[in-house]
């Protein structure tokens, strides 16, 4: 069996089951109690909150453990709107076409309650360019969420020079009220937040939420050889937020329910293991044998197009479309031979809509559903590699073949 | 080390971590991706979904996965009343003053938003009166919620006669609505719906929703000896309930995110370890010890009161209130000892604040400070209920000599 959709999942690593391990029945008190067994289970999520603020470069404080990047992005767009629309009219937030549902589906639901939300386009490589989101920036604008990579073609959004950009709008909105506002005791003007969904980021690139001048990040834990169903938001020191989940004043009343201990300790450990030289390491070895794929592939099969910029992206990404060969066709012979790929975000793959990242960058729906991907992971090799590279030509000279209108 | 803390939470059952343990990194795919390791894990979401199916005597798509009892509770009122407050002008809540905070605390944010609600009284065992709920019904009750054991002193609610008079109410509008208002082509009366927090029931009571009447059921997987960070909602088939957290229609679009396949896992096994039989030799053995310890306690220490009432309660609970001795320090002093006690809910444990349900029952804000709860556990022995005994008539004496006001 050969893994190659480390972007829908990965597994965990035995460290962070074992860092798990004394969670389930000896320190597996509620860290809400004041009791020995309660205590220790803190001293659990204590430990993992200081390794996910050492990671992103923050204090313990601004970490607040969720179930999951889905709850975090919830929680960053609901929370901010519930409380920014009492203090603004019509506020508004800006966002791209290109996000995760986690992020569409929310911005959709507040608009349907009278929300503004601007959608940015892409270029074809997938990349927002950061002057659009200057340029979309109004006086009520209240939130700006940019994802820092997409799932689906692996691409690396700018995000620091977006989040330059918010913070000098913020900074000058603030001078032009000190010279003229603060004397006619105008209102001081509020900050644009910005919001980064990190999820599928945190394994390759930088996460220092100080050099990223971002006020909110997202991030789940089993996208990173941690345990699913727990997750994290970082929330910068002042950040106007209320809570979603209520029940409990647990996470300093901005998250309740509950603490997932032993799900928190394995995100603290997973993040712990990302270190700078294994991130490296992990990022050439993982780029070396994405090439090896994309280059094997391109030179078996013809008419192939790699939509994956492999200069912007994650080194794991390799989405490509191969024309006349239906991607979930591909998908269904490949699995059969034991091989795991994706035809796009594992999360829209129950349906049959065409991808909303492909049409943004301009690929034809047909493109579309010609395409797969492949997310490699840290623990994949060349062997396997090699294994697509022969398997793959067949596949699609076979599906080619029984396509009633490719090539004909 | 000796827990009596089991309504905080409970230590995960080994056959629950077995169950669990193919799915950490075996089948450890996305359930939305459609190959094979995805495949795996939907095998191991659909097991759990049978199991919980099975113990709550409802069809499959009838459960939905949640990351925990917090989670279910706000989505039963807040999606509730997402979609029913576009169809009713001010829709009205019922519920008890002696929720937890997961449903306390939804319902005054929804009173923020202008939505009623009606919080009953308990009488002095903390139960609450069915016909209150009939009287509090009003043109506008949307939602009936009802708890269906309390945490802190483990009274069992009249759930099932709460369920019979809420469908009677539906009934009779319906019949009312056919006898005059069909044919006036007046809209049909929508039905007001039954939600239980059944989160401290599962252990003990029968949970089988038909029989309980309810519309809607939270739970949630720590308490049952399961993993943290999971737990689920029933909700009956054709029930109007908008999705509150969103992003890639998980769950029928009831719940989105990642399905937390390893806890989803570990809570259908844990479910399916709660037998008839075992249920039944377990609240034997736990009544039985629960009996021992507060026949034990109150023949070795002067005044002092149950507030437990034995007879409608769980086995496990004994909620003490020890005059005298404040309770926080009761618990220090018991752990000191190696003795895990509470002094109410975990939930609200970190606050000082004196316990709202015991303040609806009567009982005097200095007796609640006063007060301790045991929760016993499936695995407590005698002799460990024997060490209580001989341990906490010194401790009670000693801080009854240190209080300035006490028998002064």
């Amino acid at each position: 069996m050969i893994y190659f959709d480390h972007s829908a999942t990965t597994p965990a690593d035995k460290k962070v089951l074992k860092a798990m391990e004394p969670y389930w029945r000896e320190n597996f008190g509620n860290p809400s109690s004041i009791h020995a067994f309660g205590q220790r289970a803190v001293l659990g999520v204590d430990r993992a909150r200081v390794q996910a603020a050492e990671f992103f470069g923050c204090e313990r404080e601004e970490i607040f453990f969720t179930s999951g990047a889905t709850e975090a992005n919830n929680l960053a767009l609901r929370g901010i709107i519930k409380v920014l629309k009492n203090e603004i009219a019509h506020p508004h937030i800006i966002t791209s076409k290109i996000e995760h549902d986690a992020i569409i589906e929310p911005c959709r639901d507040l608009e349907s309650e009278g929300i503004e939300v601007t959608y940015l386009p892409v270029d074809k490589r997938g990349m927002v360019n950061p002057e659009d989101v200057k340029n979309a920036i109004k006086e009520n604008t209240v939130l700006v969420s940019v994802m820092y990579v997409n799932s689906e073609v692996g691409i690396r959004e700018p995000i620091r020079e977006i989040g330059k950009i918010v913070e000098k709008i913020n900074e000058s909105r603030q001078n032009e009220w000190q010279r003229t506002g603060a004397a006619k005791k105008l209102p001081k003007p509020g900050a644009i937040y910005f919001h980064t969904d990190a999820t599928q980021a945190v394994n390759f690139f930088d996460c220092h939420v100080k050099k990223l001048h971002v006020d909110l990040l997202s991030m789940s834990g089993h996208k990173i050889y941690g345990p699913k169903g727990v997750g994290l938001i970082y929330i910068k020191k002042g950040v106007k937020i209320s809570p979603i989940q209520l029940g409990g004043h647990h996470e300093r009343n901005i998250r309740s329910g509950t603490l997932n201990v032993t799900g928190i300790v394995g995100l603290g450990e997973a993040l712990s293991l990302i270190t700078e030289a294994d991130k490296e390491k992990n990022n050439k070895k993982i780029a070396a044998l994405r090439d090896r794929l994309v280059e094997g592939v391109m030179e078996n099969i013809p008419d192939v197009v790699l939509n994956t910029d492999r200069e912007n992206s994650t080194p794991a990404h390799a989405h490509l479309t191969l024309r006349g060969a239906e991607g979930e066709s591909v998908l269904i012979s490949l699995d059969f031979e034991g091989i795991a790929v994706s035809t796009g975000s594992a999360c829209a793959s129950n349906s049959l809509k065409s991808s909303e990242v492909l049409e943004a960058m301009g690929v034809s729906e047909e493109d579309s559903h010609y395409s797969i991907r492949f997310t490699l992971g840290k623990d994949n090799t060349a062997a396997e590699i090699d294994k697509v590279i022969k398997i793959l030509p067949g596949i699609v000279e076979k599906l080619r073949k029984m396509n009633p209108v490719y090539g004909k």
